[in-house]
């Protein structure tokens, strides 16, 4: 990586680093065509124009900037997404974008960019942290999910779907399947911070990604009545808080047993108030593992047991489910052109979900790339990659570019 | 009680009850010095101009309007709240203001106005469901609370003390003890939907308090490490939603154990977002029992075992006291006065706090009457008192006033 590579990711960086930052926590709040991801979309659109790239929004608010747009056969595809968690960090999404456009930069320098139309991509509201559901714009783009679907949702202040949306430029009539930009994809490649320590002490600073465990989102929705927490006695609660803590405890027993990970991480209560026994408590469950059978497993047990202790407290107990998101194993032949672009890199599973998923489960070659994460940590403050290890990514990156390409 | 006083009572109830209706729950949102409290405090003053009667608002943020205020002797001061809970009741606090107005009008129509002073009052931020801490207005004027400690105090929105103070009109620098005011009151009662089910096999409308059982509110932080739900292995998770739940299943079988109410009805979850393990979970704690030492021991127990689980868990817990209510017992001078003035009515024990309790605690000869509520919720929008015991207890109110000032 030559110097003015490096310093052409760094501008693109600095540039990104400061939006939707919190200064106490030096964690980011992108959520999904909130404020910040708007002035990240900005960024991009910016990026694009510096370079000469031709913009484009889709129906689904992705955003694509476009080089040799006109030139025959199918594109190679690289990108990621802009938006995080609430208080996430730096590198999840961000990262992948910023290689992208600095990968395109060093192929240019040397003269080496495809001659096949090649597209940085940037997917809209990939964490779910807004509206619950992960990969919205890449699964809206393929069809996985329906557009009645993504308009039916609604964020936690109860902001819809269709207003976000109307907020971001994209019309949520427009919403839909694209399948002839889909087709036109010849190959897709995301790069991404590592979420685990896979690579920690392999000496590699990057590796590619074999697949992504199956992960499915549901919320646990627990009625009971509100009274008062000083008058009430204990016989005559319908406390929804106790089934929502038991179930809190059981995720996580039946994620040991079965060898999953299972987390509920979000809760939302009714009225939320120190002297009033809630009258409802719902909670959101994420569950990821090796198979299909056994996160759904875990699922029938905890709602089992969530009955159970329901009909015990005269609560009542619903499971909803948010989102699925089915095994997906990169396919073996772009896995294979990454190995031999890169030489004999680390080959990864990976828990979290990309967008680089969702493509590949509607059949587009898709491949990842992994940039070392010294911590493991992710969707938290302290995420990191040093700056040594982006470079090395950005070469990799271009490397798989020009290989997909050629 | 004639049917122009039924009228009266109607005209204030009604001018009342469209003010933070939530229209879809038919619960009230009248959290202390927000725009709804604020649109009641508004009706309050239009009342008392209505009457001819000296409004102030002391140095706390407490209305209280005046009839006779240069009057020689000690004052009869009755009345309540107007704030509510979040999602709470029509009843709670609202009557006792609504049944002080109209038991004046009756005393008036009959030519029966004691010659002292007599106020009506209506206490700030009773519920503390704004700022955590409950009959913060009643207990500024007494002492109870020192200033520095309400202006340090937040909202769940970070909005400060002091900024609600202020766009309530009161002066967060003014704030503070008003000994005088508390030595002019000769007696305070104050007249309260019941909160329980006390009354409804008794045959009476209204019943009168003996005192208050002692309340303690605290808060339960639990500190882990946020990270990545998918591909963080549960081993090294520095989970806090782990100990959380234990902690309101442990609640729940201390306050059994021990013959008292314990409620976590209360939850902040950072960041709150599904994908996401969380860095941190605030609890609040709310314990009610009959003696205080059993309430303690509640807490040590449960303590004891946060901090177990927190040390397996890798999480650091912490308690901290929000407020402490200590056992109140109204005179027993008080009660025998209003059980002359109203004959043979049952005499409670009250698991609620109120204004009432702090006033007795600062030695103001205090009582309470209570209203007859069939189905005992309370803080909810279920919360009811038939139109006829209301009355009953406007006309019990007035004779209890005459009474006292007498």
């Amino acid at each position: 990586m030559s110097s003015a590579d490096a310093a052409g990711f760094d501008d693109l960086w600095d540039a990104l680093l400061p939006i939707g930052r919190d200064p106490a926590s030096g964690g980011y709040h992108r959520l999904g065509w909130q404020s910040a991801d708007l002035t990240c979309r900005e960024w991009f659109t910016e990026q694009a124009g510096r370079r000469g790239m031709d913009l484009e929004c889709d129906r689904n608010g992705n955003l694509w900037a476009w080089r040799n747009p006109a030139a025959a056969g199918g594109a190679v595809v690289t990108g990621s997404h802009l938006d995080s968690v609430p208080d996430g960090g730096a590198y999840d999404g961000a990262l992948g974008v910023v290689s992208a456009f600095a990968a395109l930069d060093a192929l240019a320098e040397r003269g080496a960019t495809p001659e096949c139309p090649v597209a940085v991509v940037a997917f809209a509201e990939e964490e779910g942290a807004r509206f619950g559901v992960p990969c919205l714009g890449s699964r809206l783009l393929t069809g996985a999910l329906r557009p009645a679907a993504a308009r039916a949702l609604r964020d936690a202040e109860g902001v819809s779907f269709d207003e976000a949306a109307r907020g971001a430029g994209v019309d949520p009539h427009a919403l839909g399947a694209e399948p002839d930009r889909v087709a036109r994809i010849r190959a897709f490649v995301e790069l991404h911070v590592e979420q685990g320590r896979g690579l920690v002490h392999t000496g590699h600073a990057v590796g590619i990604g074999r697949g992504i465990r199956p992960h499915g989102r549901w919320r646990l929705e627990f009625r009971g009545a509100a009274d008062h927490a000083g008058t009430t006695a204990l016989a005559d609660r319908h406390d929804p808080m106790l089934g929502f803590a038991q179930a809190v405890l059981d995720v996580r027993h039946a994620a040991a047993r079965h060898g999953v990970v299972a987390t509920i991480g979000r809760v939302n209560v009714r009225p939320n108030a120190t002297n009033v026994i809630p009258a409802a408590v719902t909670a959101f469950l994420d569950v990821r593992g090796g198979e299909e059978e056994v996160v759904r497993s875990v699922l029938a047990e905890v709602i089992g047991r969530a009955e159970r202790h329901g009909a015990r407290d005269h609560v009542q107990v619903e499971l909803v489910e948010e989102s699925w998101s089915p095994a997906v194993s990169f396919p073996a032949d772009a896995v294979a052109r990454l190995q031999v672009a890169l030489g004999p890199v680390p080959v990864l599973a990976c828990g979290a979900g990309h967008d680089a998923g969702a493509l590949a489960a509607a059949g587009v070659s898709s491949a990842m790339l992994f940039v070392r994460n010294p911590s493991g940590v992710s969707h938290a403050p302290g995420e990191h990659a040093d700056h040594a290890d982006c470079l090395a990514g950005v070469a990799a990156l271009a490397d798989a570019i020009a290989a997909l390409g050629a």
